[in-house]
């Protein structure tokens, strides 16, 4: 059940990294939207391997198929199956694999939830799996930007290792981020950032750091009360990629350190719309968007993978070093700016779609019209 | 929708603070467990304002009743419904809030949202409505400990304004939280705790902090690959939670800054299991138990409403100033400590149950058999 | 998780026949619309038994209360919890329950299950859990009604025993319906009816039969492709209704009998829009309803409660006699007219709401509009 | 939305008739289980086209490819994606259909919802869109036989047009269904009836009739009260076929017309199990099962595609004559029965799943054991 996401944008993802493809199956598109293969591999390429120097070379193409869904360019408001083949496999890299549980991997938890791994790689743990979701992730921008034309979804590298950028997250645009290869649009904190990864990567080592995600011309509306709360999807969507350990909104962690007096957003009238003074609420509020910038940040651990000797254990319980080899990314976080993307993508998109099943006002006579706000 | 949680162990809360009354509905509670409203009660109780002067005055009994689903003592099967009905309305306080939306609650978004809302308190955004969520958690805990005598979910306030406490996670008990009024078992610090948020108090002003939360005796193979990662669900329950602005897992934010050689778990074996000699993770691994504890940490905001004189709107779009009355915590962490345990025991239980449905070994003669493992 | 039906109009009812009380929580229910327990009482009387001396002489007032999402006289957009208490409970009549499980009712299957069940009464297989559906249903038929203006619903016994009626299913209105206690417009036939349940009362001995339900005014395009067809959805929430046996919509099983040439709807121009010149179909087409009635129908077994000896056993496996006393239905059928129509409205509601949700039109300026049809 | 079936065992289909492909994601099937493309196959063979004069002579291979979910010959526990490429398109026989809406098919409403369709071929409501339900129910097939060997579930074609078999549901094989072309196990009558297909070919007509099945080893306890009803679902599932039209389980239809002393079903001892002495039931009582055979039989309307000429409106709203031409089925019913045997294989692994997640005992002492029943 655990690969489906979504209530009304419903996206069901398969495949692992070493089988047939992987792909998704979008379920609930709206239709007589335009749709072309090729706005989904542009996505699909950001997210590819083989980029730079800086990300692992296993060369794929990860070409994208549409299957269903499409007729003369636009949707039908079926489902959409997007696959993209499995090409480049070298799966006896991984022969070692199948008799030990790589440190940090889901190897070990994987086997004692089902009793089987497909260890010709990580499975439905593997990056690869991240195929679908920008896929999908791609077609929700476009519905986005069908409902609001204003929405802009920008994520970028703003920590690595000890190296923190410093990014207006007010004007920063995806080509800014695009221009660097680790996808960090302070220049010279970029450059330095590059280098580290080339150091760590001659060690055999490997780092994590911190994506922050800006939502801009979001409407006031979006989200629900109590249990689907924006934050709170939002929170699960980014837990759900691998490699993350935390996940915060507006202020955040360090909001809590702070006074009320300090963090509350006052309100205020500009341009004749509600609006707030500051921002620490990080564009929600009670759940819902409150029409403010929505940003937040995700942590990601160091890349598991490493090539220095670790101590683990076989299969059969024995204590044993083991040092990877193959090929890998010493830091994901370039590549998982797209990830991002998509992943907010598909949350506000389905709230986008939830709010116009909801969103009606009734008149005493009896009547209904649409409810002008969002 | 936004009001059910769960999938197997599916919990619908309902009630607004003002109004009949606040409860939930559970449904899908295995049969035949031993439940009584004295065990909810308890779990209320240590939600429940008026425990100190530390937290809000607001005198209710909050009263549980259980209306159906039980029978001579034990679960049915069949909806568990309890209520605890609104006693202790001074909805007068509330009566300048219907012209003016508040600072960082939801008033704003509430009204964007559905063009209505109940300004008698803050309807669904009130903590009132976790009453429904404590209800249910014990419920779960209940049948959590049926299936794991071992397991353990205790939280702690660890951080408050800048005091930052320090705790054991191995070896806390909820009995050492609940002996101090804040929650903190870090003795020294809960004192100058409890002095801190007097001081604010007395200020007009409030404060936020950090709830950490330890599972302990979790079987490996609990959570699920991909969308339905066992953290990605504690991030959603606990972002869901009113005033919470971050989560964290295992070392969180901090591990973003170190290395793979510095973060990775190694495995070894201790007294015959497969256990990590670090647990950088929190005790979850590509989305799934792996037996180690379960440690994550919840950032809360300072509670929004705050006596001093601030800044807002009106309904009718005309700039006021603003100072709240009536009765409000200065602090929330202490009484969220037992929401966090109470989202947490709900996520696990659904997971549990999942767990139950599919986990089977089928062998080669067609004949299947519990898998031993978890 | 059994206890939930509806994907937008989401509905959970609680409660056993003998507990605390019954009821239900409406999530999802749109915000603004003028709602009153008045109206919904007006349902629940319509069920109600003691209505007449053809129904069980239960004497109870099955008054509703509204606990939550009501404000001012105005749904919130909140959770909708409607409470009935159980008030003549005569638990005694049940005792001898306990040991025996009824011929044809849910005890023997319920035990098999959970291992347990509530045998004062029939628990969840109650008829008396279907009063949160009618609530439930008067709040969908208040939303459908605000949404079509021309949309109606109504329900009526055609067939009961081996009596069968003759009812224009294009103009009978529910005040037709309700003027007969047997709720048979066929007047002639609803006398018929009536003494004929009157004998097989005396003969201690149960009918069954058949309602037919049409709905007016349905405009084209609700439903779903697929799984979710509209006459899908339809089926299941008419056999989850007690004491159903069997669903047809349009020529249904007679239709089996004929010809495509016969059983063809042909379409055709009316007054400038797209009809059919006749409705084999019963108002849907490939799962979706295309602005003709939408007529079904729906049989009944005999109650299985029964005055005359039974066989059956003990719950310790001994074969037994067994004779029904205490009060009960000889026919359900009257009472199940206002279930079937409030089962009706919810998927019909889920339904509109879902195209509300996903009915956009995407224009190649990157514009939307709404589609005008429906 | 409307393309995902089943709480656990959860089946997404994907494909227009004209496109890349079609196919099914199958997520939540529990690992370890054996499986290989070609038992699939076997299935989908049984639904192919072109098997005889019969039916229709598109000549597709329809070979499916399993892509991801299987290691090594078992399933992995993650999401199962078989596709079947398209090959035998001849798109140019529906260019005709471009402009206009052919009678009783879900041109119009599809159309009607949409404001697109696929009119090469009925896209989403063509009976291509079976395959990933064949194919899922393949799989679903064996999850049951591995958890209840003596599990066996057999349709069989009982009536077409007039024509009416007498079939004993008791011993009825597949072997035997299949042995005829019309998938009628009564010889004599399949003779008639296959000449009946064949002078209502020659005429430019088509016929229907009724499937039933048999599923006998059912344990007892599968199913749930309430809205989740065994003959709940399996309603929604028939009814969700394409061309059905009515549904009756147990004596259905006929049993409305007798009396409780008639209908209800005696319990008794047999072998040391409760045991009922009829089974008017159908095998299910309070919707869930009681180990009697589950009976239950579905009505197929005359396929709507037929050569005589017919009245219909273009897109633009003028009436014109219309005879379809191209290939097509003059009766869907042989075709029909692997679909409606995959259909009630899903159904009962999902509530066999979910029956494995709930049952469990739990003793006074905390202590949890597996129930023995079911």
């Amino acid at each position: 059940m655990s690969s489906h996401f979504g209530t009304l944008f419903r996206v069901a993802t398969w495949g692992e990294s070493h089988g047939g493809g992987v792909g998704c199956v979008i379920d609930g598109c709206p239709s007589q939207l335009p749709l072309t293969a090729e706005e989904i591999q542009q996505e699909l390429n950001r997210r590819r391997p083989g980029q730079s120097s800086l990300v692992t070379p296993r060369d794929e193409k990860d070409q994208c198929h549409i299957l269903s869904g499409i007729f003369q360019g636009v949707t039908l408001g079926s489902p959409i199956m997007i696959m993209v083949k499995n090409e480049d496999v070298r799966s006896e890299d991984y022969e070692p694999m199948a008799q030990l549980f790589r440190p940090s991997h889901g190897d070990f938890t994987t086997e004692a939830k089902y009793g089987i791994r497909n260890w010709k790689g990580g499975g439905r743990s593997s990056a690869r799996e991240t195929i679908g979701r920008v896929a999908a992730g791609a077609v929700a921008s476009k519905v986005l930007r069908n409902f609001y034309p204003e929405l802009v979804i920008v994520a970028y590298v703003t920590a690595l290792h000890d190296l923190q950028a410093i990014i207006d997250s007010e004007s920063i645009q995806r080509s800014d981020v695009d221009a660097t290869s680790v996808r960090c649009p302070d220049l010279l904190m970029a450059e330095k950032m590059s280098r580290r990864i080339e150091e760590i990567r001659v060690q055999g080592d490997s780092v994590g750091g911190i994506i922050e995600c800006v939502i801009r011309g979001v409407p006031a509306g979006l989200g629900e009360p109590v249990f689907d709360k924006l934050e709170a999807d939002l929170a699960k969507a980014m837990m759900s990629i691998p490699a993350t350990k935390g996940f915060e909104i507006g202020s955040g962690f360090a909001g809590a350190r702070e006074r009320g007096s300090e963090q509350n957003d006052p309100f205020t009238i500009q341009e004749g719309k509600i609006r707030t003074t500051s921002n620490h609420s990080g564009g929600i509020q009670g759940g819902i968007s409150n029409g403010e910038n929505i940003l937040f940040r995700v942590a990601f651990k160091p890349t598991s993978t490493i090539a220095q000797e670790q101590e683990t254990v076989t299969t059969q319980g024995e204590e044993v070093l083991f040092s990877a080899f193959g090929r890998h990314d010493p830091c994901v976080l370039p590549r998982a700016v797209p990830i991002i993307e998509a992943m907010a993508a598909l949350v506000l998109c389905d709230h986008a779609l939830r709010q116009k099943a909801t969103r009606c006002l009734f008149t005493k006579d009896g009547r209904q019209e649409e409810n002008s706000q969002g």
